[in-house]
C-alpha cells in the first residue's frame, strides 16, 4: 500500500475543500455575520494548513492499485466531512463533535437529516454551507461514478461497479477531464435554472440557492424550520422543485446523450423507464389513498402525492406536509421508496433502480425455468446480455443492503426509541433521503439520539453513499495484508 | 394438461382427509359433544363424498410433467384447505366462511394465526382438530419436500428446490414409499416422546397432544386464550416445547444420517451450525436485552429469550409473554428471526438458513472479488461446490420473498391499521409465524381483518408453504398454454 500517494490526494481534497469554503465566507461576509465569518475563516485556515501538510508529504508515485483508490474513496468522503464540520462548531452553531460530524457527513453525502431544531438562527454562512455540502457531494458523486472511476482501467470498473451504479458501462469520453467538464456544465446548468425558477416562484436569492443546492444534489437540508410546509400552497415551486430532483435521480449519463440527440437511445433506456414508471404509479396509488382520508381536492393530493414521492425516491427527503401523518398505505408507499432509490450515475442514493430492475429479471428468469428447465435465457438489459457476474454484483449489492439495513436498525433500536422510528431512521440514512417516520418524521430531527447513535448513523451515510463494499472492504484482513 | 391425473391425486388427498377426521370426531365423541359430532361427521361425509367422484374420473394415465406436479401440489394444498375449513363452520365454531378458511389455512400451512379469540369454549374435538391440522401440514411438507419431489426426477428436483428446500439434496433412500416409511417413524416417534414429557410437565393428555402437534409441526395455535401465559411459570414445559422447536427446524434428513451414526456429517452440516449459531447469538442479546428492562432475575430472562427465539425462528409462533411489550431491539431481534426461519426439510417456514448461508456467501465473494478481480473463488456448502444455478435460486428466493412481503404490507396496510401491525402481520403470514406486533401482537387475534384481508392473508401463508415459485407460477400465462 502506497500510503504516501493516499495522504497526498486527501491532501489535494482538503486544500479543495478550503478553496471551496471562501464562497460560504462570502455569504457571511455579505451579511456581516461575526460567528460565521471567523468559524468559516477559521476552519478554510485548518483545512488548507493540513491539506498543504499532507500534500507535501514525500514518497513515490506509481499507478494506482485496487486498494489504494478504495482507500483514496472511502478516506477523502471521510476526511472532507470531518473538516466539513468545523465550520459548525467554530461558529458556535454547534457545540457537540458528534452534531457537527453528523451535521456534515448528512451534507456531504447528500442525506439532509438534521440535529439542529432553529435552522433559522444560524448564520446566513453557515445555513449556506450546509446546503452547499449537498451541492459539492452530489457534483462529488457524479464525478466519481461517472469520470474518475470508468478511467481507471480495470480497478476502476471494479469500483465503479459497486461505488455508483447499476451494470451500466460508461458512455462519456474516456478522459476524466473531458468528462468532468461535460459534467460541470450539465450540474451548473441544472442548477442556474433551478436557481431562477425559484427565484420567480418567490424565494429570495439565498434561500433559491439553498433549494437549489438540495435539489439538484438530492440533500434535503432546508433553510426552514418547518420543511418546505410554509410554501405549501406554492404550487410553481412544489411542481417546480419536483420536476427538479427527478431529473436529479435521472443518470446524468443520458444528458449527455440528449447533449448529442440521441433521443430514441435515451427514451428506450430500461433504467429510466422503469424510474419513470414507479413514479407514475406512486403518485397515483398515493393520489388515490390522500384524496378524501387527508386532502379534500384531487388537485391538492395530486400536487402532494408528487412532490413527496419525487422527494423520495430520489433521497431527497423535503418535506411540504407531515406525512407522518398520512393513512398506514401512504406512509408505506414511501417507505418502500426509501429503498427504491434513484439510477445508477445520479445525485440519488437508495438500491438504484437497475439494480432492482436485474434482480427483478432474475426472479422472472427463475419463474421461467420452473416451466422449461433446460432452457436458460440470459439477462439483457437495453439489449445488452448482461455478464453473469454483473448479475451477481447487482443481486449481492441487493442482499448486502437488506443485511446492512437489518443489523443497522437492531443497533439503533438499543437507543430508547420505538422499533419503526429505529427502523425508517437506519433507512433513512442508509439510503441518504433524512427524515424516515415517527421520531425522526419530517417534521422532527436527529437530536435526541445519543452521541454514539449519531457516529453510527453518519457511518451509515457514507456506507449507503459509496455503496457499501468500498467501506465495508476496509474491515476485511484481507485488504490490509500484503 | 393432463386435468383427469390432477384430478384424481386431489380426489386421493380428499379421501385421506376424510380418513383423518376420524381421529376428532373420536375426541368429539369421547367428550359427548354434539356440535363437534355433527360438525366433523358431516364433513367427513362430504369430503369423502367429493374424493370419490373426483378419483372415480376418467382420463389417460401417463408419467407426471412439471407443470401438472406443480398444479396438483397447489390445488392439494388449496383444496384440503377449504375441506379442513368445513368443521368449523358446521359445528358452529364459526359463522363467517373467510374465518373457516382462514382458521384452516393457518393451521395446515403450519401458521398458527387465529381469528378466535375464545377458543376454550370451542368442542374439543374441534381444538383438536385445528391443531391436528398443523401435525398433518407439517408431516405433508416433508413427505412432499424429502419423499416426493426428490423421486420424481428432473421434475421433481425443480419442485424440490422451490418448494421446500435449499441446496441440499435429499440423502434418503430413493424410493417415495420408503423415505415415507422413514419420515413416518422419526415424526411419530418425536410426537410421542413429547405428548410424555408434556403430560409429565403437568398438562392434561388433550393438551399434551395438541401442544406436542404444535411443536412438532412448528405451528403454534394454542388450546388456551393467553397462548402459553398461564404456563409461564412451569420451567419443565416452556424448555421442553423450546427444544422441541428447535429439533422440528433441523432438516429431517439428518435424522436419518443420525440414524445411520453418521456423527460426524450431521456435526458438520453447515446449515444446521448456522441455525445453532443464530439462536444461540439470539438467546444471548435477548436475554442481555429483556434483564433489567423486562425481568429481574437472568434465569426468568433467559428462560423467556430461549423459548421465544424458538418459537419464532422455527416460525412456530407460541408466546408465553407479551412479547409485544419488550423493549425495541428485543422486538427487533424477534422480528429478524420471522424472516430467517428453520432449515430446509424442516416442518418450520421462513426464508430458511440454507438460503440465507448461500447469499451471505455470495455477498462475501463479491467482497473478495473486489481485492482480487479475477480470482473467482466457488460458493460451497458442506464441501460441495454449488453450481450457479442452484446459487440464483436460492439468492431469487431471497428476493421474491421480499418483494412479495413488501406488495403484501402494502395491500394489507390498506385495511385500516398501523403500517407495523401491517409489516408484521405480512410477515407473519408469509413466515408460517402466526402472531406478530401491535395489533397482531402474541395476545391479539386476526379478528377484526376484513374478510378480503382474510383471504389474502391465507393466500400468503399458502404462498409461504408452497415457497412461492410453484403458485406464482400459475399466475403466468405460459403455464397454461402448449
Amino acid at each position: 500500500m502506497n500510503f504516501g500517494m493516499v495522504a497526498r490526494v486527501i491532501g489535494s481534497l482538503l486544500l479543495l475543500e478550503a478553496a471551496i469554503l471562501t464562497i460560504p465566507l462570502g455569504v457571511s461576509i455579505y451579511f456581516q455575520e461575526q460567528a460565521g465569518i471567523w468559524g468559516l475563516a477559521l476552519s478554510m485556515g485548518i483545512a488548507a494548513f493540513v491539506g498543504v501538510v499532507l500534500v507535501s508529504l514525500r514518497g513515490t508515485s506509481s499507478r494506482l492499485k485496487n486498494r489504494e483508490a478504495i482507500l483514496i474513496v472511502t478516506l477523502g468522503w471521510f476526511f472532507t466531512s470531518l473538516f466539513a464540520a468545523l465550520p459548525f462548531i467554530f461558529s458556535g452553531s454547534l457545540t457537540s463533535t458528534a452534531d457537527a460530524f453528523f451535521e456534515a457527513v448528512s451534507g456531504l453525502t447528500t442525506t439532509g437529516a438534521t440535529v439542529i431544531s432553529d435552522v433559522e438562527v444560524l448564520p446566513k454562512g453557515i445555513l449556506f454551507w450546509r446546503s452547499f455540502l449537498h451541492w459539492v457531494g452530489g457534483m462529488g458523486i457524479l464525478v466519481l461514478t461517472l469520470a474518475i472511476l470508468p478511467s481507471l482501467g480495470v480497478g476502476g470498473v471494479q469500483i465503479f461497479r459497486m461505488e455508483s451504479s447499476g451494470p451500466t458501462p460508461s458512455k462519456f469520453t474516456p478522459r476524466i477531464a473531458a468528462t468532468t467538464k461535460i459534467l460541470y456544465t450539465i450540474y451548473l446548468s441544472l442548477t442556474a435554472v433551478q436557481v431562477l425558477v425559484y427565484r420567480f416562484a418567490g424565494l429570495d436569492l439565498l434561500d433559491s440557492f439553498i433549494v437549489a443546492f438540495g435539489s439538484v444534489g438530492t440533500g434535503g437540508l432546508s433553510p426552514y424550520n418547518d420543511g418546505f410546509v410554509r410554501h405549501s400552497g406554492n404550487v410553481l415551486l412544489l411542481v417546480s422543485v419536483g420536476v427538479a430532483m427527478i431529473i436529479s435521480g435521472v443518470n446524468f449519463s443520458l444528458y449527455y446523450d440528449l447533449g448529442k440527440r440521441r433521443f430514441r437511445q435515451v427514451l428506450r433506456d430500461s433504467e429510466l423507464r422503469l424510474f419513470l414508471a414507479i413514479i407514475a404509479t406512486s403518485v397515483l396509488l398515493l393520489t388515490w389513498n390522500l384524496l378524501g382520508n387527508v386532502y379534500d381536492t384531487l388537485a391538492e393530493s395530486a400536487k402532494m402525492a408528487f412532490f413527496h414521492v419525487s422527494s423520495v425516491i430520489t433521497t431527497t427527503g423535503y418535506a411540504a406536509a407531515d406525512y407522518d401523518l398520512w393513512p398506514a398505505f401512504g406512509k408505506g408507499i414511501l417507505f418502500v421508496l426509501m429503498f427504491v432509490g434513484g439510477s445508477a450515475g445520479s445525485t440519488a442514493g437508495g438500491v438504484k433502480v437497475i439494480r432492482l430492475l436485474v434482480a427483478g429479471k432474475l426472479v422472472r428468469r427463475e419463474l421461467d425455468r420452473l416451466l422449461h428447465p433446460k432452457a436458460a435465457s440470459p439477462i439483457t438489459i437495453n439489449g445488452r446480455v448482461l455478464p453473469a457476474e454483473e448479475v451477481k454484483g447487482a443481486v449481492s449489492f441487493c442482499l448486502l443492503y437488506f443485511f446492512v439495513f437489518i443489523l443497522g436498525s437492531l443497533l439503533i433500536s438499543l437507543d430508547n426509541i420505538d422499533l419503526f422510528s429505529a427502523v425508517s431512521a437506519t433507512a433513512a440514512a442508509l439510503g441518504n433521503i433524512g427524515p424516515g417516520f415517527g421520531a425522526v418524521g419530517p417534521m422532527q430531527t436527529y437530536a435526541f439520539f445519543s452521541p454514539f447513535s449519531k457516529i453510527l448513523l453518519s457511518f451509515f451515510m457514507l456506507l449507503g453513499r459509496l455503496e457499501f463494499f468500498a467501506f465495508l472492504i476496509l474491515f476485511s484482513p484481507r485488504f490490509w495484508r500484503e
